[in-house]
This record gives structure tokens, C-alpha cells and sequence, in this order.
């Protein structure tokens, strides 16, 4: 049977959890859900694959100046599959040269392409769901996971399902983008929705097929990369050319116009994890909603979130505030109402006008 | 002419300035006012004194935990007169052991008894009013200083005024305690009462002699410490007595009950910064009211005040939140209203309570 390897897409610079988060350690790289030094999401989501697809089956890719600190979070995964992208050019092209560089050795490996930066409550039940997505994909279809809806989300974009397939997987009837509340509403009433959790299950030399399709240039690109790889020149190649391949997100440039896609729905407890207030949604909380340090004290506060990072010995004391964020890395400290977590991007754009790239 | 001294009442352990205040760390040795690198509250005291009252003329009584970080923000003041209570016994066994000090060589020498935490914005002003109430110690009346109120205050004692005396001083009518809203209404619009500052000048042997008509037992202690020093072992002599005195303040033990006061009215913009709102107050502000460290960055935030101690150059950052004390201080942090600053209390205790004497 082909080999599974498993592609984590790790490239993620996000500012939303600025300060806990900076260029030079983005999201993934934070252990956003735990104490300061539980492990980093991209740690978790290599080590909740397992047995599944094991650390030495992991390709992880990222952008240069993170290839150190993802070898660090992940030792198990061996040093040559932390692929470095020359610079960040979306998912499509990230995708496709993983998909070349694995197919090189075995066209017929079955990938599982993963966010590096997601919370999963369930683990085994995603695993369940997983292999389901690896069947489908071994038998030729390229297939997403679509999370069965818990709310009616307007944040997330969702894949509308139909015909039943085999093996629990449904056909994907289209890709819908983020709705207005109304449509969010019917989404979740109507059952025939699920989230896109940005999961993509393909054989390599399917997704190859796909991309020469749906984006020719960057087909040419990757295969001119794939040319000098085999000839043993590949570095030279990547800087040259990866640069000049076209930004496009594989859902919009693949997926989006690729016939005959499939969709295995599952519950496991999904949460991307977009900002400070799914932070405080996902941590264990007090009896009042407060989800704090060890040690801290909170007298009359409630549902506030404080988070420490690199100093998690230290003393917090809340008295009489409620719904706040409160975030302290050492060398920046961030204090924001919970409500207003997406405009910690106004803060950033702040202090990037401010040239002050030593916190950024 | 009789020589002047100064004594700096420097004994506070005060908790309203938590976490920037601590056991060995009180107050009176913050920069409370300025930036973290500024002169502490001390350290000014004694500075604006100078050339009325110059360093060398500064006796300061202080705990024993607190000399060596007293000497340091100190330099000027002769180690010498750093006296070190081995208990805290409240201002009157202070003053008068302090008196006994300085009339072993000098009782006609006159005193000046001044608080080390407050804050005094016109500096020459408050020379002048300070030499008008030695002139009127020198005189043999025992005077004080009495602040122009400025606002109805319900928080601090008031002096009564009586007649004129010569040199711009008053006779003092009488103390007066923390009067309600009502009276301190009538005060303000009264003209006839001023906020007791907790400052007093006398010559040393008019201050001996009133601790020993209304302190007798309190004379008897120090006149036994000061026998001892006279024989050159006042060291075991002070560790045995001064923990048996009795515990009163100058106010209540001398002041109220001795005739023929003085007191000089002054206006010189005093504040005794008795919590983190008078630390608002006394801050400079941005135009929207926040106090705040040099490059923090503040959106949509009003009226905060944020104040790093130990790490100055952490990057602050406010957004949407209104009215806060935000206190950092490398191995505690604490958030709370500013209308809740005398709250911080509760603070101290749940940490007391719960053991957490290496915060406090």
C-alpha cells in the first residue's frame, strides 16, 4: 500500500496574538493553550498524528527564518523535511512543490496536508476522521475534512456537501466563502454545511494533475524546481524561482474549480484558534470565567484571559475588571477588552508605523 | 544662630502601592512620579531642602530592613544620621528619640520633621513657607505647616486656625479628624482650616519637654536610650527600650493636647500620594488622560495610568480599555480600576493569606 506522509503547512506569520506572537515566532511556534511551557500547536499537531502517520512520515513547510525553531518543536520529524520556502507565496504554491518533492520518490504517496496551527479537543475522533480522508484519497479522490458545524459562524468559509460516497466521505457540491449571520444561520439549520478547516488529502501525483490544470504557471515553476532537485542543484533553483510563482491559496486556485472533490464531515472539537478571544474560549477557566496563571489572584473579576509568555512566574492580580485580555511577553505588554481581540491588528499596525520592529 | 536639621520620617511599609511597593521596598524609595530610573520619593525630599536644610543637616529615621537602600538613595546625608528604629512604633517614640538625638549636642537646635513620600509640586514655595516655620520654631513656639486646601477633601486631618502671630503663622484653634462630605464642604468654603501635612518644626528641648508632660512613659524610654548613648552603648540599650514604647502618633500623643501652637497656612501644590489615583493625578498625561511609559502605544484608551517598575523599556500597548491602574513590576503585574485604587488592599491580604510573602 503507498506510503501516507503527512504535509504540515507552517508558514503562518499571524499578527492576531501580537505579543505572544512576532514574526520570528508566530502562532505555531506558541504554546498558546497551555502554561508557558507546554508544547507549541505545531508540536501538538505532529505529535496527535501518531500512530496514524508517524513523526519520520512528516514533511513540515516553512519560512526560512522559522526552520530552526520548527526543527526545535519538532524533533521527531527528521531535519531533511522541514521544507524552507524562499519567501511566502499562499498555500498553492507551498502545496504544490511538497506534492513534487514527495512525488519524486513515489508518486502514488497519499498526502495529508494540515494546518500547523489549530486546536483539536478530540483526538482520537480526528484520527478516525483522518484516515477516512486518507482512504479517499488513496482511492484516487482528492478529499478535504469539513467540520460539522457547532454554531452559525460567519468567520469560517464552509463546504456545502452532496451525494454520499463510500467509506462516510460525501461529495463536495461547492466551496461556499465566509457568510453574512442570515446565510450563517441556514447554513447550520440546514445541515448541508460544513466548516473548511483548510484539511487536504490528495495522492501526490493527483494534486500534481490538478495544479498543471487549474494553474499552468505554477506547474512550470514547480516542475523547473523538481528538474534541478533531481539534478541535485535544487537550493539555487527555489531561491530563483519560488519568489516568482503565482500567490494563490490552493482553495481559490485548485480546489474551488477541481471536479469530483470529496468531503468526510467530523466533530472532534475543531477550533482555529483565530485570536486571543478563542484563546480564552478554549483555556480552562475559573469558577468566574477567568482563565489564568497559576497563582494569580482575581477578586471580584471575571472572564478575563491573562497570559504570560517567557516569565510564567510571575504574580497576576485582577481586582474588579471583567473581559479583558491581558498578555505579557517580557518585553511587551498588551491590555484589550476581549470583544475587541481582532483589532489587536490596529496595535500592530501601530507599532509598524513606529518602526518598532524589535517587538514586531 | 541656633542650627536647623532636618528629620525625614522614613518608617513606611505602606501596601497602597502594591506591586510597586514592598516590605523592603516601601514607598518612600519608589519613583513613584517619574520613570523607573527616576529619584525616589525620598530622595526628593530631601533634595528640596537643600539650601534652606542641606544634606548633611538630614537626620533620617527609618526600619532597620530599609537603611541600606535608604544610604543609597541618599548619598549626601551622613551614614551617621540614618537612625534605624528596631520597631515600628508610630511617629511620636520617632520624633522624640529623634529629638533626644540631635539634643545630646544641641538642644537649642531646631527641628524640622517632614514625611519621606509626599509630593510637592512649587518647590520654592514651600522653602519660603518651610523657612517661615522654622523662623517661628526658633521663636520657641512649636508650629506646623498647614496646607491651603484646594478641594473639599474628606481623606485628611484639618488645623483649625486662631489668631495671627508675627511671621505670617497662626495660632492653632485645633486639630480637627477626617471630617465627612458636609463639613469638609463647610471647611473649603470656610477658609478658616487647612490640611494638617503631617509636618513639624520645634526646637529639640521644647519637643523633650512636651513628650514628658503629655508622654511621660514615652520621655521616661528615651531618656533611658539617651542615657545609654551617652555612655557609648546606645545600641542594646535602643533594642531593648524602643520595642516597649508606647505606640502613638505625634498628633494624638503631642499635638492635640498641647497649647500655644503655630501653624503656617502654605499653598505649594502638596499631594500625600496616598494611592495609585494621586499617582494619576501627579502623572503627566497624554491628551487623552493616560499616564503611560515612554513608547506605549494607545488606542481608543483614556485616563489609564500603566506604571513598569524594574523594566523600563517593555513596550505598552492599550486598546479600548478606559480608567485602569495597570502595574507591572517584572515579578508581579496587576490590573484594576483606578476608582477601586484603595482596593489594592484586598490584594495584599488574599496574598498574605495565601502565603505569598515573596510578593509582598
Amino acid at each position: 500500500m503507498s506510503k501516507v506522509f503527512a504535509v504540515i503547512m507552517a508558514g503562518g506569520s499571524g499578527t492576531r496574538f501580537w505579543p505572544a506572537s512576532r514574526a520570528k515566532r508566530p502562532k505555531q511556534l506558541l504554546p498558546l493553550l497551555g502554561a508557558a511551557d507546554a508544547e507549541t500547536m505545531l508540536g501538538a499537531t505532529v505529535r496527535r498524528l501518531a500512530p496514524l502517520i508517524e513523526p519520520d512520515s512528516v514533511y513540515v513547510v516553512t519560512g526560512r527564518p522559522l526552520v530552526d525553531a520548527s526543527r526545535a518543536a519538532l524533533p521527531g520529524v527528521p531535519a531533511a523535511q522541514i521544507l524552507a520556502e524562499p519567501a511566502a507565496r499562499n498555500t498553492a504554491p507551498c502545496i504544490a512543490w511538497a506534492s513534487a518533492t514527495i512525488a519524486r520518490t513515489d508518486p502514488d504517496a497519499v498526502l495529508a496536508v494540515l494546518p500547523a496551527d489549530h486546536h483539536i479537543e478530540d483526538e482520537a475522533a480526528f484520527r478516525d476522521v483522518l484516515g477516512r480522508a486518507i482512504a479517499s484519497a488513496r482511492a484516487g479522490r482528492v478529499t478535504t475534512i469539513g467540520v460539522v458545524p457547532t454554531r452559525a459562524e460567519t468567520g469560517y468559509g464552509y463546504i456545502e456537501v452532496g451525494a454520499d460516497v463510500e467509506g462516510g466521505a460525501k461529495e463536495v457540491a461547492r466551496f461556499v466563502e465566509k457568510p453574512d449571520k442570515a446565510r450563517a444561520e441556514a447554513f447550520f439549520t440546514g445541515k448541508k454545511h460544513l466548516w473548511n478547516a483548510g484539511m487536504f488529502f490528495f495522492r501526490a501525483k493527483d494534486m500534481l494533475a490538478l495544479v498543471r490544470a487549474h494553474l499552468p504557471e505554477l506547474a512550470d515553476g514547480v516542475a523547473k524546481i523538481d528538474e534541478a532537485a533531481r539534478a541535485g542543484r535544487e537550493e539555487a533553483a527555489l531561491e530563483e524561482i519560488f519568489p516568482t510563482l503565482p500567490r494563490v491559496s490552493i482553495d481559490h486556485g485548485v480546489m474551488e474549480k477541481a471536479p469530483g472533490l470529496a468531503v468526510v464531515p467530523g466533530s472532534f472539537g475543531w477550533n482555529d484558534v483565530g485570536s486571543w478571544q478563542s484563546a480564552w474560549e478554549l483555556a480552562p477557566k475559573d469558577a468566574h470565567g477567568n482563565a489564568l496563571p497559576e497563582g494569580a489572584i482575581a477578586l471580584e473579576a471575571s472572564s478575563n484571559i491573562v497570559k504570560l509568555l517567557g516569565n510564567s512566574h510571575k504574580t497576576v492580580a485582577l481586582l474588579g475588571v471583567s473581559d479583558l485580555i491581558v498578555v505579557d511577553t517580557g518585553d511587551a505588554l498588551l491590555v484589550m477588552p476581549r470583544e475587541r481581540a481582532q483589532d489587536v491588528r490596529d496595535v500592530v499596525d501601530a507599532l509598524t508605523k513606529a518602526d518598532r520592529s524589535d517587538v514586531l
